[in-house]
């Protein structure tokens, strides 16, 4: 079969690998039908992720139909069409069990593409079928539900509901990319009274006011000062992190007001400074995680229900095999408008 | 009247000054009967708090009683004994009404001894009467009930109870202090498996032990290693920062388990490094706060049913006029073996 290689910083290709097997008897072999790329696996090919290892299939989000299942894999079938998690999760240790799957200690957590070959491929193995994969509904289409695999539980999990974001609240994300716009869709769900997007390109901004963002400001100009006016000088109840470097995030560290909340989704490469000087005597809670995965059924419910619109992120759609373009195309989003690009079989 | 005056950075006198008065509808004036001296006024002293300006009565901890109110305080009354929070609140803003007194925006929060004149004296203005003081049972004695006006309220809350200390945890102290002793003392309310406390002197960690610690390290060997044989690799449930200086932090956040707390009760004078790329993957909630003394109601009624030990931190007692003496031998608990000094009238 074919597969999207990662062969070390700076360099992929797509090119003949072997079909994966069962190999653990709680595997499924899944045919992919639709796939994803993420801003990760950008950060991937940077050298960014030192454990992704040369010769890794990349990938972590797809829409497939199971092939074959090992014997401990009891709810699916070959035939059954499913939604692949960006988390595998092994559903037996004690975080499994408490709901935590991201931070999975029986060998799941972020596997694919990771620590395992990936769905950028045309077959992928999926540890733990059961609890790594979900049923899709016939209502939903693949390029919705892939939306599923990652971005919108991540920027839900790891950003709304761990910042808490509460009717009435003023929220502010830093960062309009992907994953900064589905943090600003789904904090709707919570009916704030203002969110403000702070990003630097204009076309980000203005992708930001489409999805729901009441207020944009470029990070160029004075997002302390629009804060403050907006607040009575308190600062946000709620700031999301959506861009994983330092600068933002200290810059959410000064946009917070007394009491509340940050939540960092950003994907960090180096160290921030935190300034406990200041921060010390101001109630700030900070939150960093990896997605669960815990709140996929009731966003695919919401899909199934016509209350959550996942296509809307797609601009670019392409055959399986164009995927060296589709990189190109995702990774120059300036020239390109690119959000997120769904490869299809 | 005699008080305890700063003089800038270094310098302190107990020396004449002007009897307070009523100057706002909402105060008392309270003739001070016990206080008490805070690590926090010990940083101001070393000019670690800038806004404490020179001519500043010190002191944030006090039981007195009342001597004379303004026409707006409606339930206290001259000869009522009163314990004097160190955080005086409004009652009318948000935050207050929130029950988060600490970051009172309508003139409270932390005010005496910062920036209003303090308890450190024969007398004191208490703002906001009504919310800032507490009623005294008479079964509860003057040394154990200056205990809450601060230390108490500040581990419960800002360590305990943001820390989220849950039966069954592993809970780790750093710092052995009085404000890390009464986060061991009161982290035993919700019955955690383990508390280990981990500080640089001997003495100190003797004392935790005695508190309830039932593993001490000493910073100097290897924490690290510790807790991860205790805790199956994983690291603590809840870490608690009882010191205020960037190493004890960062070694909090390396002695965390993914989804685990930080809870920070440390003063800190200087930023620290928030290791976000290592960080930004395992689900930390790290908190920070000034205490909302929320909770000495409830402490207070504990104390006066006999289920809280107040008394045990105090090692020195003096007459109030022996203030400076308290100081030196606060200031040098190495050599005097002082937790916390009580100073009555």
């Amino acid at each position: 079969m074919k597969a999207l290689v990662y062969h070390g910083s700076g360099n992929r290709a797509w090119e003949q690998v072997p079909k994966p097997e069962v190999t653990h008897p709680a595997d499924a072999v899944v045919r992919v039908d639709a796939v994803t790329i993420c801003g990760t696996d950008l950060h991937i090919l940077k050298g960014d992720v030192p454990e992704v290892e040369p010769g890794r299939v990349l990938g972590h989000e797809a829409v497939g139909t199971i092939e074959s299942v090992g014997p401990a894999v009891l709810g699916r079938r070959p035939g059954d069409r499913v939604l692949i998690s960006c988390i595998t999760a092994c559903g037996r240790c004690e975080y499994c069990r408490g709901g935590t799957y991201g931070q999975c200690q029986g060998g799941g957590g972020w596997t694919l593409g990771h620590t395992v070959d990936g769905t950028q491929a045309e077959y992928v193995r999926v540890p733990f079928a059961d609890t790594s994969t979900h049923l899709l509904p016939e209502a939903v289409s693949d390029a919705a539900a892939v939306m599923l695999a990652d971005i919108l539980p991540t920027s839900y999990e790891v950003g709304v509901l761990n910042g808490r974001v509460t009717p009435g609240d003023t929220v502010v994300v830093v960062g309009a990319g992907p994953i900064g716009l589905a943090a600003i869709q789904t904090a709707q769900l919570y009916s704030p009274s203002h969110i403000v997007a702070v990003d630097l390109a204009a076309s980000r901004l203005d992708a930001a006011k489409q999805f729901g963002a009441d207020i944009v400001v470029n990070a160029a100009d004075d997002p302390l000062t629009v804060i403050a006016e907006l607040t009575d000088d308190l600062g946000a109840d709620t700031v999301i992190e959506a861009v994983g470097v330092p600068e933002s995030f200290e810059l959410c560290t000064r946009l917070v007001r007394p009491s509340g909340h940050i939540a960092n989704i950003g994907v960090h490469g180096r160290p921030a400074t935190l300034h406990l000087e200041e921060l010390w005597i101001r109630d700030i809670t900070l939150t960093t995680g990896l997605v669960d995965t815990s709140s996929t059924p009731r966003l695919l419910r919401m899909l199934a229900a016509g209350r959550l619109d996942a296509e809307r992120y797609i601009t670019h759609r392409y055959g399986l095999d164009e995927i060296e373009t589709a990189y190109d195309v995702f990774s120059r989003p300036a020239d390109t408008g690119a959000l997120k690009v769904v490869l299809s079989r």
